[in-house]
């Protein structure tokens, strides 16, 4: 048995009705304003800023920003080439903005920077981790060149001071090095932002954890923690990056032919792995894709990646080498129409072919909406012969987040007086939620904010208000980017739905009659040709709906005649056909 | 870090080539051809045909079809019903049709009947079990009141010849009670097909597994075994009703405020589990949505299901009980928009809401297409304070497939000579033939075929030929049906990507000169509110290029006009804006 898939609601409807409250600040005493823009209803789009409350003081009103995240979009956006935060709030206080600090450099923390930071200031200083500053400005170079962005590097030692924010980083493991979470000293206590997450005590490969100076939190008196919640669904602890080399071990060793590894640019520790699995059982490795040949470059010259040259080759010599000595890591692992996995497999790409001997590893934990492509990638594999081995490890989430052990351990180790579940959807939040309860937490410290809810921090208390920014989506479509592309979107749904029927007649301005027979074109609704008929009758009909409409009216109301066209057409096409196009009708007046 | 969702291949290309090989049957020994038209490169559109192959034999050309289901559409098709098997291939023999066996009553297996029926020929009897029939008989008086069927039901001890066709049938175990396997004794040898099925042998509350009638086919001598291959990525063997009905009593015995099952209206035997626990611990049955309720009735009146009527109480009576005696079973597992649950959560059902007390207990396994609905779903339910469990139980395919363990048992049991792997996708049906190597089959008794090809079955072999016959999707759209829907598909996932633009222009046919000025439409592609300057812009490229290609041409050639103005004004369009839309023009010549 096989279902329906449910209509995706409009992503107007999906989001929480925005209710823009003013309140004024009742409370007089001095409070940080915490403001999430993304991710916390989604997963992707991160963005937050901190805003200084305390007026009379030379820092009222100081702002940080902590990462400026992209999300790809849902289904129901076609077109959409994606969505990143509403800073609508922020651009009346542009110059208050102290800096932009980035967590590490994956999509859903950097991708928004290229479209929010001209409109913010491309002077505000963005600070990151050499590893992140670099992979921007390659970006930045890449898409925007001659628009160079205020980099300010820093590392775990560095102590910046932003108005009256007080900033620290401590190094942390996620499943790209150099990631860092955000110590912010603030007036009214210490607020930590984790960014993305995990805890490895046995491995730095993809990030070292710097856990002696989280231990420290728990001395300082935290005020609020603000946690991944990415992987609060998943039991237990996240694994390390030493025993997932031990399992993409087996496979470099046991392979019998080429290995081709599906999977993400950005996932450098991962890729890194592979490469000193490679080098270690003698195999040559052939890089594929624009994006993660860039990202290896830079993780090389900046000392994160350490291998001989010799390991890499060019994909042109791949066929010099026995099979079983080729490693070829590959873009892809999403089914995605034009990475190179898919290239390889669809016979497109210039060099390499599936060949009956390859096994296939890819990830097994595919992003929502990308089931079918990889289902569909899947299946031509096989066909081709190839051997498929489904990964979890080679997700971009498995094994980069924390899951419940290690949230708790965080919790214990941070010792926050309250807690702010971040970077998930609602329901990751909730469980993040009850698993902080676990370790002795309230209701009452927990703060489960939508985007756009502002949290107002005091020295004595977080809490949530009922004081929303706008937070909704800004769909970024070719060189467009704002809100009005929500009527758009809509227009787009109606018109992949049933297409557009336009019908154009050609009218005496004085008498209102028709010249000649009425134009009908039509796209998406049905196949033309073989309505002959159902033409002939619509023309039949715009001519009786005009001739009756104008009949008694002078002068002659064209919206109306229009309008009355629209409906009685539409109603009429329903009626022979149970579609509903799109049902337009143009005048011209001659 | 997320990324981009592969664009959805086109239909067209995802699909293999057709190629429509006519070659003629070299070999002259009577044989038996089986055609799949569905359901061997995709989970759905289940259908089959054998016809038999003896020039000078009364049988020549006898068919027999099994199943005739319809498959959900894909992401990239937008308005799209569903999808049913092209029977191309059959209509020139439709008189050599002898009858249409249906195995189960699940819309994979039954859903294009009303579609297909007519086009075959109504009165061709459908054979299938009571309850099977019963659904069948309702959906059709539902949808074609005044248009019955031939039903002729059987059951396991029926024995029924339909020209060289002997069949009978034994009971299988699936998630619908009165599921069946059918076996087809030829003159070339005994042809099994499983059906859905699982092996359940300590319970019949989902179907009796006849496995007695199952274990003699090993010594019948089994020429080819074509075998359910849903579930064959799956290691083990499937779980016994028995279990899943323990686990889902721990969740009825527990829930301390109601129980909300979001389930399937088809999955009948898990329906029955739910009320007969329901009833042992003395709990009220509220059932919603309408296949549902009147699945149910079917189900009772034959008998598959028995339970107090005072357990079932309408949906208005359940605030009279206290919460924790209260389960509802409603439709909308997938987060399906129209589904009862949906309408809950949104607050669009007439009786029910989400209770902070609630549990909704739903399908762990989500339909691909479907996860982000069910996220937001479950977002939506944790926003309401319901606690929500995942359970995977309920899914609609898991617990009801043979697992690898299962696939072997069927195997040992039965000793085909010949496997061929149906109900898959393709990597599905690989896997399964890797298993069925366990059991010691070789690669040449296995049989791997694509949608429309065809395999023939002689008494000393069985092989798979290069002859295809259509088997390409045929849409379901409205009232229309039919290949041609394939190019207006095409234009609708134009229109989605980036709208429509539409230039008119009124022209005096002699002199070409248009009569003021050009009259532009567009949907889908800007706002054009906030684009004036562009439509300004259009209007006067659209003169320019109108004026520069008829200055020197008489008469004019309109059509060339029409094109160059689509190709240059795309051109500005995208530079401007770099979207494509779908440019088109009018000329009205007055």
């Amino acid at each position: 048995m096989i279902t329906n898939r449910g209509r995706a609601d409009s992503p107007v409807r999906r989001q929480n009705p925005v209710r823009f409250y003013n309140a004024p600040n009742t409370r007089k005493d001095k409070h940080v304003r915490v403001v999430p823009l993304g991710g916390l209803e989604e997963v992707g789009r991160n963005m937050m800023y901190l805003e200084y409350y305390e007026p009379g003081s030379s820092y009222h009103g100081d702002i940080i920003i902590i990462d400026m995240g992209l999300q790809f979009p849902e289904d129901n956006m076609p077109g959409i080439d994606y969505i990143i935060p509403n800073v609508a709030s922020l651009i009346p206080k542009r110059h208050k903005i102290k800096g932009v600090i980035i967590t590490h450099a994956h999509y859903d923390h950097i991708g928004g920077i290229p479209h929010l930071m001209p409109r913010l200031g491309r002077n505000i200083p963005l600070f990151g981790t050499d590893l992140t500053l670099a992979i921007i400005k390659k970006r930045q170079d890449d898409n925007s060149p001659g628009a160079p962005l205020n980099l300010k590097e820093v590392d775990n030692k560095s102590k910046i001071k932003l108005g009256p924010f007080q900033l620290e980083f401590y190094g942390i493991s996620h499943n790209i090095p150099a990631s860092v979470g955000v110590i912010v000293t603030t007036p009214v206590g210490i607020i930590v932002h984790t960014g993305d997450f995990k805890l490895d005590l046995k491995s730095d490969i993809a990030g070292k954890t710097d856990i002696e100076k989280i231990k420290t939190l728990g001395k300082r008196n935290v005020l609020l923690l603000m946690s991944d919640s990415t992987n609060a669904r998943e039991a237990g602890s996240q694994f390390s990056e030493k025993d997932i080399t031990v399992e993409i071990e087996t496979i470099v060793k046991d392979a019998k032919g080429r290995l081709i590894f599906g999977t993400f640019a950005s996932l450098l520790g991962r890729l890194n792995e592979i490469i000193q699995l490679a080098e270690k059982h003698k195999k040559k490795v052939v890089i594929e894709g624009y994006s993660m040949k860039t990202n290896i470059e830079i993780a090389v010259r900046l000392g994160y990646m350490k291998f001989n040259k010799k390991t890499i080759i060019p994909v042109q010599e791949a066929p010099n080498y026995p099979p079983h000595k080729v490693i070829i890591l590959a873009t892809g692992a999403q089914g995605e129409d034009n990475a190179v996995l898919m290239r390889i497999v669809d016979k497109r790409h210039k060099y390499l072919r599936i060949q009956p001997s390859d096994t296939v590893v890819f990830s097994s934990s595919v992003i929502p909406g990308n089931e079918r492509s990889v289902q569909h990638l899947t299946d031509k594999l096989y066909r081709d012969g190839a051997e498929v081995i489904n990964y979890k490890m080679l997700d971009i989430h498995a094994g980069g987040h924390a899951k419940q052990e290690d949230l708790k351990l965080m919790i214990n180790l941070t010792r926050p007086r309250y807690l702010m579940p971040i970077e998930g959807n609602h329901a990751f939040l909730k469980i993040h939620g009850k698993i902080a309860k676990q370790t002795g937490m309230k209701d009452n410290q927990l703060i489960f904010a939508d985007n756009g809810q502002v949290v107002e921090a005091y020295k004595t208390e977080v809490k949530l208000t009922k004081e929303r920014v706008p937070a909704n989506y800004v769909m970024v479509d070719g060189l467009g980017v704002g809100d009005m592309q929500e009527v758009v979107l809509r227009d787009r749904q109606a018109l992949a739905e049933d297409g557009i029927f336009v019908v154009i007649a050609a009218v005496d301005s004085t008498t209102g009659k028709v010249k000649g027979s009425p134009d009908i074109i039509s796209r998406g609704f049905i196949y033309l040709r073989e309505s002959k008929q159902l033409l002939y009758e619509a023309r039949q009909l715009t001519l009786k709906i005009i001739e009756e409409t104008t009949a008694n009216m002078h002068p002659v109301n064209w919206e109306y005649v229009k309008d009355t066209l629209k409906e009685r057409l539409g109603q009429y096409l329903f009626t022979k056909t149970e579609k509903r196009p799109m049902v337009l009708s143009v005048m011209i007046e001659v």
